[in-house]
């Protein structure tokens, strides 16, 4: 918990990228009670200026001695520079929200949803991690299935949008789109192969087991955030021609009997989901609609017709928001103590 | 069977749509014993010429005269076309290869893919039906796994390229595509949402049971190909913004234990499949590398890591070619007797 106090001195690291900028929006929109924002970023951004409730604040360039007297940073920018800084952030009592993968698979530090597992804040890390984007619109809808249902087994295939691999990416869609209409051979930098009209089953790099990354971590991470190391999880996560939104097809087994009818209802009430559920007149979860949308927006549940005990969703998250801005926020929220 | 005969005479109904010319262009490429080739469209399209082995042929108006005399009909334009010309061509004695799903689940029509199950000829219809591209390119890679394991029951997500919905379709995604980057509000018509940079959970209609027509193909055209109405299937069929290949994530649960290595030896001597896996060189089947191409492409084959005697793969091929023009004429190539 943060001590109890008017304002907080706040700083977001990488406070120029897409995650970071949408970090400073987001404080602000919620009313985030900061005395102080402090916006760092590498020497390359020291000078620009960003908004903040209508105050143009400049840009600092992140160093050893950045977290005194700060009592919060909200971390974006990599994983290395969150290995390198956090730590200190937290030795100078600072509370280090991280959105990179640097953390979360340590045992003592929190790995946080608000809406899911709030009471992993129960622990004397200064460091908390900040969920990977395709796992955390997938936990905010297994959590209320599991407490009431027990899931078993989840089989998963992501549509991830280009804006998680950052502005970079954005810039490729976009120009690699420009070049196929004008009949040019599209140029590839930050993918592999060319992403524009295209699907890459391949997001972060392969290890071992034939699995990327980004497959593990939504093994490994929801493991951890519902607490159960029982639930199994088979993931295929692909790189799609959309700018924003993450989109997912789940299938998720579960031990006592489940029925699309139970998962609306019980959907309809949980914290932080919005349900888009009418086929008929094409109503369902889209990327497009979801961005710069607070929710996680799940719609298509539908009975599982093989055999198995089962339910059948769709979800979409803007991966930015709530993938990690908004999140890494929340949790800021919860370290705020109730006046 | 047909006539033992030198050539003959083969109508292409819908010769004119994208699926009619690879029709004309693949029994071309492929040497199909034509004498006569008689390219038939709506009465629109009369006048228009297509170009078979060099030479100029006129587009003729599809009638219910058009098929005397003739052998072999390949049908691509609608289900309503074939319901009422099909089952005309074959009073006139000739078979009609047909790629609309008018006649599919019909108990006596074959529905046939060439390197799954040629068996399924055996029976006096004319009338055989072309499966549904999607389910085509499933079952290639499917049949040898259930030959040798045992199929229980399969997970699948699609990525499906906007041209199986037809050429409108190609076009719509181009100017959305064309419209957006200017910044202007992409207009859709074919589609009941933006396609360009999204992703649509919903082909074809919805039916009661909360899955789309296109889905319940994918469940219902399996058992029927591999003959074994008790495998599971549980698809979730999704547009992308893709112009050519389909993509598919697939989870196989399989009764007799199962691994990668064993798949991987299976399928490199399959017909019609072709492994691209190496993804530590990020060597993968992709959309714009399987265009215009003849084999079904797998790769990322791993095991299952939940827990389940199961194996993933993603799958890829050209669905207006092995999803449609290239299947009929290998079903036709079925017909001719070998000399």
């Amino acid at each position: 918990m943060l001590a109890p106090k008017e304002g907080y001195q706040v700083a977001v690291v990488g406070a120029t990228g897409a995650v970071g900028e949408r970090m400073i929006s987001i404080l602000e929109e919620r009313n985030f009670p900061v005395a102080r924002l402090i916006p760092l970023a590498s020497a390359r951004s020291v000078g620009k200026e960003i908004t903040f409730r209508g105050e143009s604040i400049k840009v600092e360039e992140l160093t050893e001695d950045s977290f005194e007297g700060v009592d919060l940073a909200l971390f974006s920018a990599g994983g290395s520079i969150s290995k390198q800084f956090a730590p200190l952030a937290a030795k100078e009592g600072c509370y280090a929200v991280d959105n990179s993968s640097a953390f979360r698979m340590e045992p003592d530090v929190p790995l946080v949803v608000p809406e899911v597992n709030p009471g992993a804040l129960n622990s004397s890390s200064k460091i908390i991690a900040n969920p990977n984007c395709s796992t955390i619109q997938m936990v905010v809808i297994l959590k209320p299935i599991h407490d009431e249902f027990k899931i078993k087994r989840v089989v998963v295939s992501t549509y991830q949008s280009v804006s998680g691999s950052g502005q970079k990416a954005i810039e490729e869609l976009k120009s690699q789109t420009k070049a196929f209409l004008e009949g040019k051979e599209p140029e590839s930098n930050v993918y592999p192969h060319q992403i524009a009209f295209n699907c890459l089953p391949h997001i972060d790099v392969f290890l071992e087991n034939g699995y990327t990354k980004e497959e593990m971590k939504m093994v490994n991470e929801t493991r951890k955030i519902l607490e159960d190391p029982g639930i199994q999880v088979c993931p295929t996560t692909v790189r799609v021609p959309v700018f924003y939104s993450h989109s997912e097809a789940i299938n998720v087994e579960t031990e006592k009997p489940i029925d699309s009818m139970k998962v609306i209802k019980l959907l309809s009430s949980a914290p932080g989901v919005k349900i888009i559920d009418d086929p008929e007149n094409s109503s369902y979860p889209l990327a497009t609609d979801a961005q710069e949308k607070d929710p996680v927006f799940v719609g298509r549940i539908r009975d599982d017709i093989s055999g198995v005990n089962a339910i059948n969703f769709w979800v979409v998250a803007d991966n930015l928001r709530k993938g990690a801005a908004l999140n890494a926020v929340q949790i800021a929220e919860l370290l705020v103590p109730v006046k």
